[in-house]
């Protein structure tokens, strides 16, 4: 027998299944993740595989060899024989090779499966386990894989050998966080409790995800004694899972840990190192001792309890600095004496979370802990705004730190401006926008990420997990490459089962909820985040969401037994429900501003409010009863109407009903303006106005007739030209027919000369059935440009302003290669504008790339340009979000995205309001010649992304809304 | 035959009834009254009188001679027989007597009726009518009188004959205005128009009343031109009536004849005398050859259209006090040319409205119109601020003006702060209050009051037309006899259809629904104007205007027929709409207080706001269809929610409702309080805190357990003390029982030391249904310094603060008879204290009168003392409604109402919030020491009335209220 390499191998036939071989001498982990895919194999082929010790115990004609380096006679048989290279291993950190052979050792065909090291191998096996169509997700996203009887893989490999990359960032995982009621009540049920039942399919999740290190629950919960016991720290180690504690809690010792054993130490249960740091320090000598022979990153610092300041807030610098050195210093004593002496492998980690951040930096009058030779080792765990924007990074001269950094980050929080907890409010495009630049700035050895309850973050998290793990795939180049990657998600957890329009569907369902949960939270969505009036806001959003939510009811209605549970499990109810609230609190807008001015309509919204507000409960309640309940109690948590940062005032919308008046009462109203007609009177003969047909892209004008009093009436549109036409231009206006109709006028294009403007003057007439009579007077406003407004960006005495989309530059300078691009679905609604390099800053407009846009202007004069940016933080200690902006030839000024005091936290409540919205802008003022003038926009500081682009006649005020 | 005079005198008798003898040279007005009231005798006796021009013709044994004095052969006869002396009559103005007398004329017994002119007649005529029960609100008022088979009156008289006294106001009457749409619709209804036809029966209530004189309707009506033509003119002058033009309308010509006429005149149809002197003049003389003829008071001066100012805004003092001038000059031209040479013999009115009162006073620039010769015999009508309250009054060296002065009073206004049209509006005692000091400051040549559309405004016109009439018996000598007064009203209009406790009751109804329309008009009110929480303020307010409203209704259930009637078209309607929709509003205040809270309780409003909606509906149409439809239109002014000065944006209460969470969500909380708790969590274990027991009158403290959620719970109730008791303390709260329930805390007295202060602390468990649970902790203060807490008016730790009612002083100190008195029925709820003479003004606090309260402080520190004093204007120009107080020995500080810079007009806020609420208060620092302190409160100028006196710690803040 001749030994050979091949690139297909048949895992199973009609016959049989290959059987697994992990040698006795192999890693426990190992051999119990052996066990793991081969229970995956056996949902895709219906036969399991055998796990035996030896070759020779095989009896099918094909095998699968599951080996380590240095653990496996077999491997080195492999090495020896030449078949394989011990170079792709040796040495090498997490990685495995995968390869087909025919050997000497046996006269099976073999699958060698080969790990550089434990987690390598274990990567390997879930490796196989993806190429047999199992997603990682099999569990936790009810992924099913697709039947096969028969199944033969193709390893993938360009050469004859498939070697994984080293993992791109050291230490990746996730932290579950925020665990009650949805995954601490589901735990319970399920598997008893938050304990090594429960974590061994969370360690499985993680490490299908070729991740390697996990942060535990820890609200109410403590990993290393309720396993029971040290069962769960155990089991990580044993399947290779480097265990962590959060950001606040040291040596091992979770975060409840203390009140619960401090009589152990002392009688005084005060969490203070300045008081009792004795009984504080036995307390950790402790917790070292009880974990230290497990595999883990070890946290340091200190903070206070419950997450919060360890000083009361008079306490200087120094002093807080001082604290938190000598409990430092007593810790590493500790790690010193009992794990080793050489802090280049002991892995310590200090998180620079919230006001640690400022004691890192230090200030004039003392040192920070950043500069703390104590410290070179430690990695200096960075963290985001718990909103999922990056603060500070490493600057050039800081990336040099011999502990490396990290990044803690958000997909889930429980705290100020107000919690995002209940469902999925993640956009890839912005975890990629956000951690590439992170990744740029050298934050490499560690990113972990808090994924709250975990169900329905599967999306985010894979992307995240993905991310960290291959970075050079899917975010070096990930450029405008979210689109593929979430049809390739889709593909693993689909399939074949979908066809190619339901996948254009299931993209449009993820992207669609996955924006407006963005663009305002669950828990923060009110009825007057999005104008009931003004732009015809609520308006345009409801019709999307409308429609989104129609895809997702369509697709759950097509789809079918295991690809169904997919969707419901993971996308379906989260999308659904999300929308469903959507729903019912932009027609609670309409309802209440209806209400207030007296309409009738108002009324006409309440019965579906009431539905959505039912199907609330009802869609919670069927995704708790999918898969025979297993997710019991995951989407409980509160979800809407938070009126503060937590949920004890949350609430559903409050409908308003409105008492018709006795009397004849019409009401005319330009939809989209605030302004209504009661019918001409002595003090007010004034006509509703219309300008709309002067700006962007007004198809149709709408006029909406109302009523507030029992009395019908007739109307009648009368009009003084043909440049409009009219429908619905008479009609009959009851409270026992329809308490609202709605006349339309559109452009007839034909009676229309392109730059000439027309005044239409207008009348309704209004007849009431008691025999009174009032009418309104209309006053419209027609000119035309061009067919196409948008484009000429006109502001003029008719449209005060105009928007011009980022994305729409008339020119893009890049300096070598460096510039601003277009990146898909980052902005609020749709593309946004960054400069690449990320981390690159430019400090003279001059040697900045930068985009231009063309302005036309009928007037010379003063006019306003505003910026519309994405919420980000400043890259750099006292960073502002620089960037700069010249009209045609004059200097090129800066502009600032937040102000010189702007601080990331709860205090400072424009970043809180940044964080709401998701967007931030600015405004300056700049001068216009009258006709064409052109608008430079520079690179600057990192962080600025650029949506839109206002430029408005100064004195001109844009009527309130949430996103202009 | 002897001559005799006699008391009694039989009308009617079983056989038949008194002829009356009315000579051929009496006046017509007189005959035709003659008429009018022996259609009264027939209402009550069911017979008719006979009007015969002779002793001769007269068939019974028994006739009433009607006559006046120069006008009468028979009257001369009297005088010379000695009977009767002409000097009761001569040289006397409007007065009567009535003798009974046996006489050498006729051998019938004989009721002599004598007037000193054509009006003493008519008084006289209808004096009978009202000695035989008949009302004069037997039309307006459907106060049919008691049938009578037989008849006897007692003239009434002390001695032999009954002499009137002369009227104690010169010219006395109202103004039908604001007449659309309620008077202008049933006018035309009624009459086919506001012409003769229907001034016959308004002429006739004003000389039922004793009233002379009055303004005719002008909103859209011309009374000199639609009686038709000139016949309403007319018809006064024949009745005896002295008509008027409103103060803008000069020269006979009303409000919209210009612009009905102007092309008589020229072509140009500027209401400007500056641009159109010319015509405008020749339009006036016109007005006067056409009214010159008829008895009346001549408008002179000049204002824009639609009762506007005749200069821009921007027009100087001086500029605008010339055109008046001018324009005055041309009208007193025309007067003198085409009337009279001598103006104190031309009766010429001048009004000072709104910006006229600046003209009158001038500024430094120029003199004012008051000190201008041409104006000498010219009555000054001055004018309150248009809801009642006066302005300025003739200071004393003014009083002596040859012309004298006048008042324009409103019970009625459209215009701002905001209109008050629907229903009676006015107290009884504020125009006794304000009148009175008006008439001390010597206006007593013209008042007249503005009555809307004169239904309902019959019983406050009654006590205004009668105060006018006779001063004496209501006015001067009128302190506190408003009850009685009332109760003479309720009998003129029932006489003994009412038993003495349904006197009582209607007394009650009148009052009650006065005092809250007065306290806030039906058209201001809205859901938040009494406090929801605070002070239980709209529960106690709710609790009495519910009483009113169900003795409002018993006696609708008890009476019967006429009485009924009666009662609907006067009483009952007007009180039950005003009402039930007080109830409304404070249940929608309710609703959206709960509604804001999450609280599920809000949803248990809905049924019955939604109820008082639709019955608001029933009772205006109820009381369109009494009477057989008398009183169409008449309730159909817009009266509710409105947002501005006018009508234009009114509506009903929108009700709200809540949406049930999923989840277990109790809510705890003291009634009065807006904390609530939603059980202990670890940002919020403070328990809820409740003191009332140290504070005022409290007998008991409510805590309500309310829900958010669908899940049920128990509750129960712990205390640890006996010091107070607990009812309700354990219950169930769930959506299908009752979500809410009240647990009731009384003191156990028995268990308490007077003096000593105790801490209660208690705890409510909460059970929730599915097993969860959570508790609220209480804590209470009890200390009773004595069993009546509200006399110590203690301001400690505690109470934080004291109310002190102005009328419980513990001593009044008065100044020869000089001082504060107590006015019952004067303050928003209850009485209030003002000094007398009301216009004596006390420049130093040691020459004025004082009263004088007892505080108690629990330490020696600083407080602020706030007077609560009615809205009043002040007297004089420059006036700041002054007053003083002093703590103690410490030396008198003075104390302003309102600000120097004040203005009684729409523009002032201060003015403007004054009006609504009825009520105003100031507030300043005194220092108090430990223990017994004196506050003093001197009388300073007129206008001030305080109701209460609220004491409080410095730095405590009141929670917000309408009444405190």
């Amino acid at each position: 027998m001749s030994s050979s390499l091949g690139r297909s191998f048949v895992v199973a036939d009609r016959a049989d299944i290959a059987a697994f071989v992990i040698e006795e001498t192999a890693f426990e982990g190992v051999k119990e993740i052996g066990e793991t895919v081969s229970e995956d194999l056996l949902l895709v082929t219906g036969k399991k595989a055998e796990q035996v010790k030896t070759l020779e115990e095989v009896n099918s004609d094909k095998a699968v060899l599951v080996c380590t380096l240095g653990k496996s006679q077999y491997l080195d048989s492999l090495f020896e024989e030449g078949l394989l290279d011990r170079n792709d291993l040796q040495g090498k950190r997490e990685v495995f090779l995968l390869a087909v052979v025919d050997c000497a050792l046996t006269d099976k065909k073999l699958l060698v499966i080969a790990g550089s090291d434990k987690r390598g191998t274990i990567y390997g096996m879930f490796h196989l386990s993806k190429l047999c169509g199992v997603s990682p997700l099999v569990y936790f996203g009810d992924a099913m894989p697709e039947k096969k009887e028969e199944l033969e893989i193709e390893i993938g490999s360009e050469g004859p050998v498939f070697v994984s990359k080293e993992p791109s960032v050291y230490y990746r995982g996730f932290f579950i966080n925020d665990e009650w009621p949805a995954f601490g009540n589901w735990a319970t049920d399920t598997f008893g409790g938050i304990n090594a039942k429960c974590y061994r399919k969370v360690f499985e999740l993680l490490l299908r995800l070729n991740g390697n290190y996990m942060w535990p629950a820890m609200w109410n919960s403590n990993f290393s004694e309720e396993g029971p016991g040290i069962e769960s720290a155990r089991l990580a180690d044993t399947l290779g899972v480097i265990m962590g504690t959060s950001h606040h809690e040291p040596l091992f010792r979770a975060g409840n840990e203390w009140q619960q054993q401090f009589r152990n130490y002392g009688d005084d249960n005060t969490w203070s190192f300045m008081t009792n740091g004795d009984a504080i320090t036995r307390f950790w000598e402790d917790g070292v001792d009880r974990n230290k022979e497990f595999e883990s990153v070890i946290t340091i610092g200190m903070r206070g309890e419950a997450d919060s300041k360890l000083l009361p807030e008079d306490a200087t610098m120094a002093d807080n600095i001082e604290v938190v050195k000598k409990a430092i210093l007593a810790q590493d004593k500790i790690l010193r004496e009992k794990i080793y002496d050489d802090f280049t492998k002991v892995p310590r980690m200090l998180a620079i979370y919230k006001e640690v951040e400022d004691y890192y930096y230090g200030d004039d009058t003392c040192q920070g802990l950043k500069d703390w030779d104590e410290l070179k080792d430690v990695i200096f765990l960075l963290s985001d705004d718990n909103h999922g924007n990056l603060r500070n990074l490493p600057t050039e001269s800081e990336r040099n730190h011999p502990g490396g950094y990290g990044m803690y980050y958000h997909f889930d929080y429980h705290g100020a401006p107000i919690s995002y907890e209940w469902t999925n409010c993640n956009r890839l495009t912005k975890t990629w926008e956000q951690m590439s630049q992170a990744y740029e700035a050298g934050v490499t050895k560690m990113w972990i990420v808090n994924v709250g309850d975990l169900k329905e973050m599967e999306y985010p998290l894979s992307f995240f997990m993905d991310l960290a793990y291959d970075f050079d795939s899917w975010g070096k180049n990930g450029l405008n490459r979210v689109k593929e990657y979430v049809y390739s998600w889709i593909n693993n957890q689909f399939g074949e089962r979908l066809t190619a329009p339901q996948k254009d569907e299931m993209f449009r369902v993820l992207e669609g909820y996955t924006r407006y949960n963005a663009l305002r939270t669950p828990e923060t969505m009110n009825q007057m985040i999005y104008h009931p009036v003004h732009f015809r806001e609520a308006e345009r959003i409801l019709k999307e969401v409308r429609e989104i939510l129609s895809v997702a009811d369509k697709l759950h209605d097509e789809l079918k037994d295991e690809a169904l549970l997919t969707y419901e499990s993971m996308i379906y109810y989260a999308a659904a429900a999300s929308l469903n609230m959507i729903i019912a609190w932009i027609l609670t807008g309409f309802n209440h501003n209806l209400a207030a001015k007296g309409s009738l309509y108002a009324n006409s919204f309440i019965d579906e409010i009431e539905e959505r507000i039912a199907l609330d409960h009802k869609l919670v309640d069927a995704f708790h009863s999918i898969a025979g309940g297993k997710w019991n109690h995951c989407l409980s948590s509160a979800h809407t109407g938070f009126r503060s940062w937590d949920d004890r005032e949350w609430s559903y919308p409050v409908v308003q009903k409105v008492a018709p008046l006795t009397v004849a009462k019409a009401m005319v109203s330009f939809r989209g303006q605030d302004r209504y007609h009661l019918g001409a009177y002595w003090q007010d003969m004034a006509p509703l106005v219309n300008k709309c047909f002067c700006s962007a892209e007004t198809k149709e004008v709408l006029l909406d007739v109302d009523t507030r009093g029992k009395v019908g009436f007739n109307y009648e549109v009368k009009l003084d030209s043909d440049v409009l036409s009219v429908e619905n231009g008479k009609g009959h206006v009851a409270l026992s027919e329809a308490v609202r109709r709605t006349v339309v006028f559109t452009l007839n294009r034909k009676a229309i000369e392109p730059g000439k403007e027309y005044i239409v003057k207008g009348r309704v007439d209004i007849s009431f059935d008691n025999g009174q009579k009032t009418y309104v007077d209309l006053e419209f406003t027609v000119k035309l440009c061009s067919d196409d407004l948008r484009k000429c960006n006109v502001v003029d005495a008719n449209t005060q302003y105009c928007v011009i989309d980022a994305k729409d530059f008339a020119e893009n300078k890049h300096i070598s290669e460096n510039g601003f691009e277009v990146v898909e679905y980052l902005g609020r609604e749709g593309s946004a504008i960054k400069s690449f390099p990320a981390m690159k800053t430019y400090d003279k407009a001059a040697e900045a790339p930068f985009v231009s846009y063309e302005v036309n202007a009928d007037e010379d004069g003063e006019y306003d340009v505003r910026f519309y940016l994405m919420t980000r933080n400043p890259s750099f200690k006292g960073g502002r979000l620089k960037f700069f902006y010249s009209v045609n030839d004059s200097a090129p000024e800066a502009a600032y995205a937040v102000s010189d005091h702007y601080y990331t936290e709860w205090q400072d409540e424009s970043w809180a309001q940044g964080v709401l919205r998701g967007g931030r802008n600015v405004e300056y003022s700049i001068s216009l010649k009258k006709g064409k003038n052109t608008l430079h926009i520079y690179a600057g500081e990192p962080g600025v992304i650029l949506e839109k682009i206002l430029v408005k006649k100064s004195g001109y005020s844009t009527p309130d809304s949430y996103l202009l």
